[in-house]
């Protein structure tokens, strides 16, 4: 696979994951222009509530509006500068900044504006926008305008494969942040592929066949060690049919940033857990029993969820400068759901709090490797193919070829 | 208000807060180029008395010299470079460099040269000076040459509001050094103006009338709620001139970089506490008794200052990098004071400590909205006509547009 | 003595200390290109064993091989760039990557490429290796290739003269990292004299004649303080002719890049100790007892030691950045010595340990100086000749004038 300038049947020069230059490249035309995965709907249930954001250097808040829609602005208050939120999280039904009182309502609408003049053009002065999509309760942003249309493609195809899981009417259990020391692509690279995994993630290979992930899927080449997935992928999609769930493979088609399919899940797990039992009494959505797959989903530039019949696993990656990188991870679980009673914190983000150690560990390891002076891009196998991918669509954002 | 490249009836553009190339500029510019404040003889009472200090990444020192005069000289030895003198503050009647030994008297000459032949030439390795200049007690330095010559008149203009305090009979009573996450302009601008003291500053306006900084000086325009102030200085001018006390506004004449205003106290306060009662029992210079009233005075490009009747609060604001600022408060009380017996330190500091907090709260705010990548200029309100002044003054010393 | 562009009878100007720019030239064309000296074979005793270090961003490490070698490769696996070795020590006998077990024999031979296609060039694909030089049982590297062959001539130099250690049969008691916030070649320009131990190393003097560092091996000009050290010198001379000890001065002859010498101890010591006694009962080598001498040698650009009859020190210096400079001191003992039986680490690094710090503290101290915007390059008295001589080898390296 050749694509542009890289050979993406390699891994980048050392140049790619270590340059400021390039790093400021990718946030000008890939975190700054396309739809990121950034937060949930359920980060903010009711009007009024707000997620404060970054990506990259720019800030914003997501709001619930009085009309439940989804809206986002620059947090910044257009008469000194002054940030308009403060603080992870929190509820308002008015923006006051506490500069000097400038006061917005939740369309961004300057509303008071203290010590002006009588004449003071308010309508002028209304929050700075940026654009939102919401796709079967994931929020996606744009920070440039026009924002890319493709996202009403991904919309239409994607909501099938969500709407079962009713996201809009879960809340989130739990949200861990990592800070990894080292470039954005090696996490998502690591995310990837599943080639690491036997010698690497003893925990999330009880419920994951590692099939599924680069290998497996390749029907008229099955491995021996892939005959049991592929006859309980079988047995399964027969079930799936049954239920009416979506499950064929949707992959990066006509150049769009997704990638998704359902998967049954290993050892007769029901869940992303060390046994074949329930993460959460409470099911999600129209489930009305526990079922045995996980509907896996891949955005590009950096996301990657999991939907199972009892919780939702969604991991969001934030790069913060050329060698840190933010990996926030939310578990949730039906809104009505008690801690304590339905589910167990430990229990439910036990296997992908034990993985994102592990891959942390692996992604760090493969930086300081880079960084070396002795690192040359190595070949990548058929199995990390979903990483010449990734790779080859990477290219093909950067508009300019990057130079040293 | 429109000043070169600048307009300066809207806040800057984000460059001028965030950009590493115009803080260099400034640096030069100003803080290398200008007499900028940085200490008050209280820092050094007696001979030998030295204070180690810094701006931008220059250190040098202060020294009180044996005829009593302050001289500073940058801190290094000019044998290997090692500093003359280390921590903050110290006292000595010889140089000595710990590293060989080189050793200076107070005047900068070099006595000893271990080490070198006896023909070396002693004169040519002298310390390397810069210029100070004292004014009713404040400490200026300028560390280029010629350093410019409007101190003079600024001299001549400023001692007669200053004496009456007799700063150089004081001593410090405290100094707390707080660093705020953003650019030092910031620390300015909101010092600059009293807009946003009602939303934030409960504690400060005991004591001070939002009126006189900004607003309540134009006499022909006086707002209802500026009516009792107003009321209390006309009452107050006629006791001044009574006790021959200067109060006239002196608000940055031909170009020159200071204002100073005589105001009277809100709620019958005699000092900048809580209640009307004396922060300090000992009064400074030629005053008899508790004066309401307090002369304040602001210097470019960092610092104010208030004088009361029985202490000085003097602020100087140091910028470490174009996202760090270091604030110095000093409070000053009669030399002969005793803590404990004259004066509580958590009463004479408690105001501005508060008041400290909040200002960092707010620019360090501001800071991170203009970093949002969604924040514009914003409009000044008339009463915010101080930062416009800042702005224009701030744009004359910049002999080059900065570039971003 | 003038240099290429530097006048070597002055210290540096202030741009060599603290430019980013000219410490990355000097990465490139010295530590990255000249033999440096970074470990003993005492560090990787037995097969298997290996050391992970770095030069400047670079990373690699060395490791003894089956035939008890030392060989050294950069620290990053060929397929996906994961680092192969993780901690500072170990020991294998085959390099498994974590990531996805790829795996080497000592040799860097790639044996197992786990993942490819059978027809995968596994020759092809092997550890990427540094050279490596052992003299005497110090451990030298060079990362570029070829390297420079003057190694074979230090070697035949040198080897005589590290003999009567057997510093291959030795073990490390004791290793300290220290990180100072200075540019490098401050903590060696400060090494290379010893007119500044008199008022900052009195540990240190008792042991040390400061004569032989600079002052007192010029012997046509004996000052009266100098006479003792002379004459202890004349006496032991004679005493290692018998011994069979080379001692003879050699002064970085043809452009080589080191120094040794044999002086005597002063004080009746024959250790580097507070009082006349061993450090270590158990002596290094061919030595039958206690030998009042040290062998010094310095390299250029990072090293010094001392070699005792009981014990070795050794000191390698590793820039980290324009102004962090991590210090390694590193205190040999004969391998069968038993600590608290033959040895007391209190005692043994006692010396050192605390003549280190007092450096550290100059090498900082002339750093903040040389930073301070007053500094100028001054003058070098005779008895700082070594730095002399070390600034002008150091102009001699960088192939370009560094500009600012």
């Amino acid at each position: 696979m050749s694509s542009g300038g890289i050979d993406t049947n390699f891994t980048l020069p050392s140049r790619y994951y270590t340059s400021k230059e390039i790093f400021q490249q990718e946030l000008e035309q890939i975190f700054y222009s396309k739809w990121i995965y950034v937060a949930c709907e359920a980060d903010i249930p009711n009007p009024g509530d707000y997620v404060a954001l970054k990506l990259g250097t720019k800030s914003f808040f997501l709001q619930r509006n009085e009309h439940g829609d989804v809206k986002g602005f620059y947090n910044v208050c257009r008469h000194r500068g002054h940030e308009l939120v403060q603080g992870e999280k929190g509820s308002c039904r008015r923006l006051i900044c506490p500069y000097h009182n400038w006061t917005y309502n939740l369309e961004g609408k300057l509303m008071v504006a203290r010590g002006m003049n009588p004449d003071f053009p308010n309508e002028d002065f209304g929050l700075n926008p940026i654009n939102v999509a919401v796709i079967g309760g994931l929020i996606y942003v744009c920070l440039s305008s026009p924002a890319p249309t493709d996202i009403e493609e991904v919309r239409s195809m994607l909501e099938p494969y969500l709407a079962p899981y009713e996201l809009p009417k879960t809340k989130i259990a739990c949200q861990k942040d990592i800070i990894e020391a080292c470039n954005w692509k090696l996490v998502i690279e690591n995310n990837r592929e599943c080639l690491h995994c036997s010698s690497n993630h003893p925990e999330l290979l009880v419920p994951l066949y590692s099939s599924g992930f680069g290998k497996g899927l390749d029907k008229d080449n099955i491995q021996p060690d892939e005959r049991r997935f592929q006859e309980k992928l079988q047995e399964k999609e027969r079930e799936w049919e049954n239920l009416g769930l979506p499950f064929e493979l949707i992959e990066f088609p006509d150049g769009l940033w997704f990638r998704t399919v359902r998967l049954p899940l290993a050892n007769q797990c029901i869940s992303h857990t060390l046994k074949p039992e329930d993460a959460c009494k409470k099911l999600l959505g129209n489930f009305s029993r526990p079922e045995g797959s996980g509907l896996s989903l891949w955005t590009h530039p950096n996301s990657w969820n999991h939907f199972l019949s009892d919780h939702i696993v969604t991991f969001a990656v934030f790069p913060l400068s050329v060698d840190k990188t933010l990996v926030r991870t939310k578990w949730l679980v039906a809104a009505d759901a008690v801690e304590g009673v339905d589910y167990d914190l430990e229990k439910l983000t036990y296997v992908w709090s034990k993985t994102n150690a592990q891959d942390q560990s692996l992604a760090e390891g493969a930086y300081r490797g880079i960084c070396s002076g002795g690192y040359m891009p190595g070949p990548l196998a058929d199995e990390e193919y979903l990483v010449k991918q990734f790779l080859s669509w990477y290219n093909d954002q950067l508009t300019q070829t990057p130079v040293h």
